[in-house]
């Protein structure tokens, strides 16, 4: 069951639509101010992909870079092509603004409409999308896309949790868009209203938008009774609709007839292996207006190796496990806290809080993870608390290749700074 | 110069395109529960209609028949065949629910990119929507119309005065969609951030959504240095691009391919002369998923009558001047406290109140309306004063056809009350 053909294609023709779409990519990027100068400053045109690897002979695209461009460098067409614009928050220094013209938008929201489908949303469903509209492409994305697959749209945006619950019970709401941090707040208050989340007419919430572990997800699907879909998007490729979960909530499907996604060691720019974490770098495929070429997203994950149960052929991508810029380096292996934060949050010994500490012993790194422990579970009994101990620094080997110390420590000892944990302390500079 | 051939058809074609259209919506109205009860009380169905003037033989709808029905009473076609739901604000009792079908968006945005276009809007121009999104349908009908029309559109949404002033300067923004009520705000704001208005490249601003005075107009274009067109909508019926103002600012054409207009005494539920203020009736014509007949909008307001100088054949209506709940009526003449508002406040003698009082002398009415005058024209000059009071006395017969008593007082001498001035008194129950 798929929306588009596009998502079972053999491998071998999958590439070669790639590879296709790939120089024509090149050939329209040419068109921009920005690309028609890296190209000949590197030397590069269309001929030079002949496979899907050639991809790597193309220099990467950079947040800095897209900054420098700002507002128009990185555009093929006259500006009366564009009909919509969003842009990134940009809090601090000049914001990313990203362009589309009609096609874009159509190609977008069919995307948004594939991504729907494959996490079971049909035209009969009623969605309502809980998300902020304006500048943030989540609002206007999942909305696009929602109509193009013919659901009955309710955009509701966000906040005005009584409002919410009234249209969803009012009209029979089948699908959600939420935020996932604020799907707990919100299963809390529907409690709190009188309404058993059960009761509810939901089947499906999407929660994207915000990088969250897997055991949020389950906590929001047993909190809600609901389904809740994971999905990965940025600004700088469009928007959500990029990856998507399918309903077998394995990984998510990057929609690799309109984006290739290359997964990549932060330090060195080479590929790293499949199945390996590293800085995710996405080249968009089926952008006319703005196409952006091995965009360094900073973002972490890897691939998931295998296939898909449910039959797409598209390489998955794994939760996102952090930013580039957050990796620690430890006895030559890249870390992310993410990675640890995965596996302890998921144990149901452990509490709130946890602090990673890095520090010196000789010429050696070491880590520690402190763990906070549930009361009920931090016990007299000195070998079940050396168990456990146990037991969560094997874990962590599994996933992070090296055996850290473990320290169990009780409920809040861990220091807090504005309400907030400090999750990694680094006391390898101070000791040196 | 027009987007549409509809909008300069001959009248007798005009009105032969409303009449298929209404037997149309009639026909299709009769697969909804709550039309095809209606049509079989009143004994109606499309064969009734043969002029343009045969729709007053079709019955009302009123807003608390919306609410009878809702949510689905309307519906000509099952649910799944619906792409999106607008609600009114709905904080007390049931909200209205408005559904659409993708081919009803299509209509929607066409007649909104017709709106823009009739104003001054091309598809070269950058428009900044800086209106809320969601379930109002001003924000999300803007956004369509503008798209349609091919303009960079730029979502901005409401608030963040800073950022909507960053991206207007960094864009290039020509077009702008803000509230009447937030348009003067701003302009403050700008010139706070150390711009000046006149500086900004913004030509066009977009202010429908509130009803406000000719005089709120010119205060906005002057402040913002800009031209800013009104405009008429309502969920109802769709949300904006009912009725829409042409770049001669004379009155807002309604597309009247769209919509059958009439203007009625909300008493009598008789048409009332063109030129004379009475109730807005609204019909759609072109809405196949939920058409609206007759309904009554509780808006007043008057036809203008006569040509418009753009070529537009299309009636016009003027501005809103009130609710219907707010007429009074004074020697059985229907008087609206706007119309007095609106005459009062265009005086630059006048200050920021007024009251209207109602009372009885024997058997009949009198109406005396205290107008607050600033400072610098509250003098010691007798004549002076008997002759602002004269002018304003005569302004008001000429607009209500009833001879106010008119009183003078000092500035912040009318009561306030929650900080918002009571603008009518009746005495009337009170002396009887």
């Amino acid at each position: 069951m798929y929306f588009d053909k596009a998502e079972v294609l053999e491998r071998s023709e999958l590439e070669k639509l790639q590879v296709e779409r790939l120089k024509k990519t090149i050939d329209l990027a040419a068109n921009s101010p920005y690309y028609s100068e890296s190209f000949k400053k590197n030397n590069i045109n269309s001929s030079v992909i002949k496979t899907i690897d050639d991809v790597k002979r193309l220099p990467f695209t950079t947040k800095d870079d897209l900054r420098s461009q700002y507002p128009h460098g990185l555009l093929t067409k006259p500006l009366d092509e564009f009909v919509r614009l969003h842009a990134s928050s940009g809090t601090t220094g000049t914001p990313t603004a990203v362009f589309y013209t009609q096609k874009d938008l159509d190609t977008w929201a069919d995307l948004m409409a594939r991504s729907l489908y494959a996490v079971g949303v049909r035209r009969s469903d009623i969605l309502q999308n809980m998300s902020g509209y304006g500048l943030f492409t989540g609002g206007l994305g999942i909305h696009y896309g929602s109509e193009r697959l013919g659901c009955l749209t309710i955009p509701a945006g966000a906040g005005n949790t009584k409002r919410q619950i009234k249209l969803i019970r009012d009209f029979n709401v089948t699908a959600l868009h939420i935020i996932p941090s604020f799907a707990l707040y919100f299963a809390g208050k529907v409690r709190e209203e009188g309404y058993d989340p059960a009761d509810m007419p939901w089947k499906i919430a999407l929660i994207g938008a915000e990088p969250h572990t897997e055991y949020t997800r389950q906590k929001i699907e047993e909190e809600l009774h609901i389904k809740a879909y994971n999905s990965y998007g940025l600004t700088e490729m469009n928007g959500p609709g990029v990856a998507f979960e399918c309903t077998e909530q394995s990984g998510m499907h990057v929609w690799e007839d309109s984006y290739i996604a290359e997964i990549i060691d932060p330090e060195t720019g080479e590929s790293v292996p499949d199945g390996e974490i590293g800085e995710l770098v996405m080249t968009t495929l089926t952008r006319e207006g703005m196409p952006i070429i091995r965009y360094r997203t900073r973002d972490l994950t890897r691939f998931i190796p295998g296939q898909c149960k449910c039959g797409r052929t598209s390489k998955r991508i794994d939760r996102i496990v952090g930013r580039a810029d957050d990796m620690l380096i430890i006895k030559g292996v890249n870390i992310y806290p993410m990675q640890i934060e995965n596996i302890i949050m998921a144990m149901p010994e452990v509490g709130q809080n946890y602090l990673i500490e890095l520090f010196r012993e000789g010429f050696i790194d070491q880590i520690k993870v402190k763990v906070e422990i549930k009361d009920q579970y931090f016990v007299e009994d000195m070998r079940a608390l050396q168990g456990l101990q146990k037991k969560i620094a094997n874990k962590l080997r599994d996933e992070i290749l090296v055996t850290p110390r473990v320290e169990l420590v009780q409920h809040d000892s861990i220091p807090k700074s504005d309400g907030k944990a400090k999750r990694v302390l680094d006391l390898r500079e101070v000791e040196a």
